[in-house]
């Protein structure tokens, strides 16, 4: 096929001379994901992280390609050409299965992103597989199990999934481009010039190492400023407060919830089709939502509050507490009741934490995905070994466990002019760190 | 108040130090901005302009805000600083009206977004007027004024208003960014350090000529290159003979369109409240038109064919034609209808056309906005008096015609072999021009 | 051999596999180009700008082996590979004999920088005509032919010389990023995805007319903005005029010279070498002229006050003037000499124009160098005859005329009171235009 | 007076508005720094990187203007703007006594820049001693101080040098432009936000610890990456022993080194003046080292051939290795020596070590250089004790030790074909590593 062009800010063009390649893009199920944001809630505090799935995905698998013209140019004894297109179409379309949402569905709804990506790409009904099948009858089974790692060539499924792959390296730099920090830039140019296929794997020349240990830096610190600010994940409670508001208000109001928020019914019911869940985008449950905002006022008034207050942003304001402050945050949780508001609706915990670097231990059941590099005389090394950050990082849990709370709280006058006194001279006393609310 | 601060991807911090502005920015019609594209249909050519207006209006603040600093401290005799609360505030909402895809509803509809603006900031129902009001009981109005060119001091309308306004500079940044094209770029530093008040408007000190010729050429660039290409105009079609399908099927199916897409209902029947305008944002119409794709076979088939193509990204083919090429349109329409595709639904004629720099006539109605140069002398000159560049674009009208059919008129096989045959064999034979699809 | 790399601010890694190449940037003639700045006096304006044609040499190596690289997958039955080392080498190459502010020389000395890049590449004692001749014993002149455009295959040529050439592509984009303003990028992507060789000659598909288009105005305002900077400029006459007191001083003082800057001895006699031409670099000059600004009071004090001016950027003043102002001028200049500055070597006129795009004219001597643009039915066009603001440049000369002077004629106090204020009240009255020194 | 602006890439624009500053710059002192490369022998390696200290000062200079602008917005309490001219000043000045090659000068001929510094500043003959005591006569003196440490306001002391200055800051992100990586970029508008003065130093918000840390991490990946390149090293220990041999040829070849090299005449004496250190720079050098080169065989030939090697980029090979190898040195020393090459001036050992953060000892001598975070209760921290990446370097010495000898070592045929062959295979078997040659 003649090729086509897809003009990108963080790669430039995304070239696609294979067909196959550009019939997955055209899928139905592929242009969905123009439908839902890359980065969730965090939009709502990094006003530009407007980008979908639809541009990550393009990205991955422009990386992926890169790498292969890499090896098939550079590596023609290890690398098998006869790889390099399922390992494009898996790069492609490894996020396929993500829906509007996905963490917060998860945790509440017991989906799993990763089942439907399988989902689409093995079953018979969708246009993803159609294509997938001109390939090889076997086609769509291949490009699953690199997915769920099971795909025998190690090379292939760490390239596609490993703490350096195409996914982290292209969502950190769009993260970055798209949210206006520079945190996750790192020299991707060096790194494509030292990695290399290994009979069973992905490894790194030595003396890229200063590169790759600066990856791993960039992707801690992008946990650290971006995907774990206080705002964002305000903005991710709330909307689980609400989803669980609706779920347990569904039985008395089945009528109600079936014509203003079809698609969601399944979800309540857990008899979830792939039809159903491919249904909910984005815009789709903000438009639940804005309807539950004006409509629900007879059904309920929580709803109803909850549903404004994501729609609109008003937004939790947060501390952060120890582990073992839960007597305290039982204080603040009566103290927020006190003033009328439902404590289990309007506080939540949240913890976030990373790990950045993770290092293999022999004796355990996880796969191997740790960062290999390659010394001169063809031994390896894990990247711990060489890079004292690194190893700083290693094994290092990061983040921190946030109590969120609504914003009247700390406002005086009103309702609240005591209790509020209360609450703020409360976690003043207990010295709960109140940081600024980042990002504004 | 304590500077707040939003992180933006092109001016980098956007402070925020007045009360009043930081208020408006939290309005629910202001956040509301969030679920409208910048760019709307553009998006699909360029995938990564799914910018917000939420964000373009911030940048239009801030621009606003560093014209106004520099002014209060270059300019103190002609600058007044009591204007410049309107000035920024005026910035912030001068697209608050906009609406999901406005400019197709515009069309079909005659709604008017600048009406919807008036509206939102002097209706007392909203929280946008509710805060200006805290200024001063007329302040709504001031800012309306600017907005409508009524307010009689011209530096503010200008900044605002003109070929060379904080709009126009944000929107050329900001759709390059986004876009991934680096066309709309121009000097914004030396812009800003020649820009000065006059008496009644905006001039620029004439040896920044240079940068803004340059400025004017980005604008014309952008044009060409991004704002008017075949495949987004595509999708505008497309969209428009959706909205028009549905507004003919509306009489006999009320019941459907109640339930299926209630916020449309006013503007079939032409009765639109501010908050049935509010209601509509880009994922509430996706919704709506994804409940069509799947629900309406049994209504009307091309509704719910256009439906898909529009949600799927299935885009319209296109040729420009001359003016006088009606006969052959109709031929070509003929063609169509000939294959089964009812040619008022699947064709269109779409003409794009700007000005990218319109002198003033004297004689003529328009209010004043060319861009003055001031010499050293102190006297003032039009630029495309010291421009041949700017004078070339003057009174130009750039853009072309394009008549737009399914894209199944090209396809070899199935249905459509022959017609197919004779489509293609006449566009060839009549040379009408055949561009490749940019973008992609 | 293995691949090498050059890191590259403006193309990010150079990449260099051909032993060829990698001899030849190691060759001393080739290293040389490290100690000679790519614009000149343009740094004293433009501090960033303090690259070297070293680096400028490597990219336009580097963006022949990008198009070459294209030519060769896309277009195997036009371009003959067999060309293609020829054109990476010509690319690395054209500069090669440009020296120590080459144009103040070449209109001083009457050398020319083309007839010693010629010798360098065919002179068999240099180390460049060493690595070239291990490609064939023809090679050399093969180079030199392509360089002085009378090699057979016009593709070569235009390739590396013509109006959108290697060489104007990378220093419009070089020249920007280390001068630090923006208007000499293009949208080098979509040139590189447009351009095609013909059977005799380089095009580009007409559907990138807009890209080449934007090109040529970025070389427009490169011209307007950068390069005819009045205060670099003011340089340029002061080196001028400097030299050309030393030349005047040299029979008389011969030892001095041969003493003080022995390089320079076989230009004022009018008898250079390879060696002696090879000798001069911006270092040498400079080392020069501190010599004769602290060792030459007792030789001539004009020689050593110039020599100082120049070494410590004391930059002339100047006003543009019109063609018929040579009266006026007269009078400046009589001016400038009753305070004691002797004119002929503390004023100067500076002419500097430039032809943007120049089309063909057929009767014409000139060798055919406009922009072709293939259309869809593969016939070309002349890119003027597609762009009306293109057309607007071609055959338009743009620059100005100033007249340079001391800057002392514009300081009140000392000696000079009385003069400056004649000189002042002059310019004034003639209404000569007195731009504010740009850049500072 | 009226504000000047110097374009810069780094910065954009570089605004001027005091006359001292202006006057500063304009001195030749200071213009005698765009005679000296930045960074000295890297640009051997990093092509771009060939700026000079003028742009650099002017950097700090900005960034000193910055930061005190925000001082005496925001902490109108405890920063003294009568502090501000001389922190402007100091930042612009405190390179200003840089020579070329000031490292290698100092080691061989125990020269101090910053002595230098306080001479040029406190000296009545130097122009810059003129303008300062425009101030008040203790202005110089103040200055010097405050480039000593011995200024008693820490905020101004730590502003200019300690472990986040602005000198640092400007450095990092100018020498990533230039060379062009990204591994030296920060957040500098982060930096910006928390950065606060002390009753008696500057601080950071904790909120921006982790912009603060990323600084941290940038410096320490320049220094792995471009500072301690082993390429840029080659070249210094060959300038090194270039500058050896010529001192040790004076004594008995004054009249040629008088005649060739004036300026070093003082150096090799011992008996430098101010006007003598001022006179080189890195032209004078190099003009010097050509003239040794092509006129010196009949003086020596290692002086010749070793500044041919410098002049035309022939750089030494080199492997690195452990501190107790001093033996193994000893043998390749010896098969150096034995194909003719002099081991004093052929080879070299080269230890490149930073100490990327150090923490104060409060029972050391030091002055008290670690970084400070203010917490929300007010009390400071020191950043490691919040950070475990910069924990872990901090004390720690990062760089490595290697032994420089000819390229001709590894090279076969010709002369050297025997000893190559034991000298390749005795690093083979000593297993030293041998990296490969960055950067290229």
């Amino acid at each position: 096929m003649n090729e086509k062009v897809f003009r990108d800010p963080v790669h430039n063009y995304i070239p696609v001379d294979n067909p196959i390649i550009y019939d997955l893009i055209n899928t139905k199920e592929f242009q969905r994901l123009r439908r839902i944001k890359q980065l969730g809630s965090s939009s709502f505090t990094f006003h530009g992280a407007e980008h979908s799935r639809f541009s990550h995905c393009l990205g991955v698998y422009h990386l992926a390609r890169r790498v292969i013209g890499i090896f098939e140019k550079k590596y023609p004894d290890i690398w098998n050409p006869e790889e390099s297109l399922l390992t494009m179409v898996t790069a492609l379309l490894h996020d396929i299965g993500h829906g509007a949402y996905s963490h917060t569905f998860e945790s509440l709804f017991g989906t799993d992103h990763e089942e439907f990506t399988q989902k689409i790409i093995t079953d018979s009904e969708t246009e993803v597989n159609a294509v997938l099948k001109r390939v090889s009858p076997d086609f769509p089974h291949q490009v699953a199990s690199v997915i769920n790692h099971s795909y025998p060539n190690k090379q292939v499924v760490q390239l596609i999934s490993s703490q350096i792959d195409v996914d982290r390296m292209d969502y950190l730099l769009r993260d970055s481009y798209f949210s206006g920090v520079k945190y996750g830039e790192f020299d991707l140019s060096r790194i494509l010039r030292v990695i290399r296929p290994l009979e069973n794997g992905i490894a790194f020349s030595s003396d890229g190492m200063h590169a790759v240990e600066d990856y791993v830096l960039s992707r801690y610190q992008m946990y650290m400023q971006v995907y774990f600010h206080p705002a964002s994940r305000a903005m991710e409670v709330l909307l689980k407060n609400l989803l669980k508001r609706a779920q347990e208000l569904y039985l008395d109001h089945k009528d109600f919830f079936r014509q203003s928020s079809p698609h969601l019914v399944p979800f309540f019911e857990n008899q979830i089709s792939l039809d159903d869940y491919l249904s909910l985008d984005d815009g789709v449950m903000n438009t639940y939502f804005q309807t539950w905002m004006t409509a629900s006022d007879k059904i309920d008034k929580i709803l109803a509050d909850l549903a404004k207050r994501y729609t609109n942003r008003k937004v939790f304001k947060s501390i952060s507490f120890e582990e073992d402050d839960s007597e305290k945050l039982a204080v603040l949780r009566d103290l927020v009741k006190s003033v009328g508001f439902e404590p289990d609706y309007y506080t939540a915990v949240h913890n976030n934490f990373d790990l950045p670097y993770d290092v293999y231990k022999p004796d355990s059941q996880q796969s191997r995905t740790q960062i290999e590099m390659i010394q001169e005389d063809g031994t390896l090394i894990e990247l711990s070994q060489l890079s004292d950050l690194v190893r700083t990082l290693s094994g290092t849990i990061h983040g921190d466990r946030r109590f969120y709370f609504p914003r009247e709280m700390l406002t005086s006058g009103g309702l609240f002019a005591d209790s509020k006194t209360n609450f703020q001279s409360y976690i003043s006393n207990k010295r709960f760190k109140d940081p600024k609310e980042a990002g504004q």
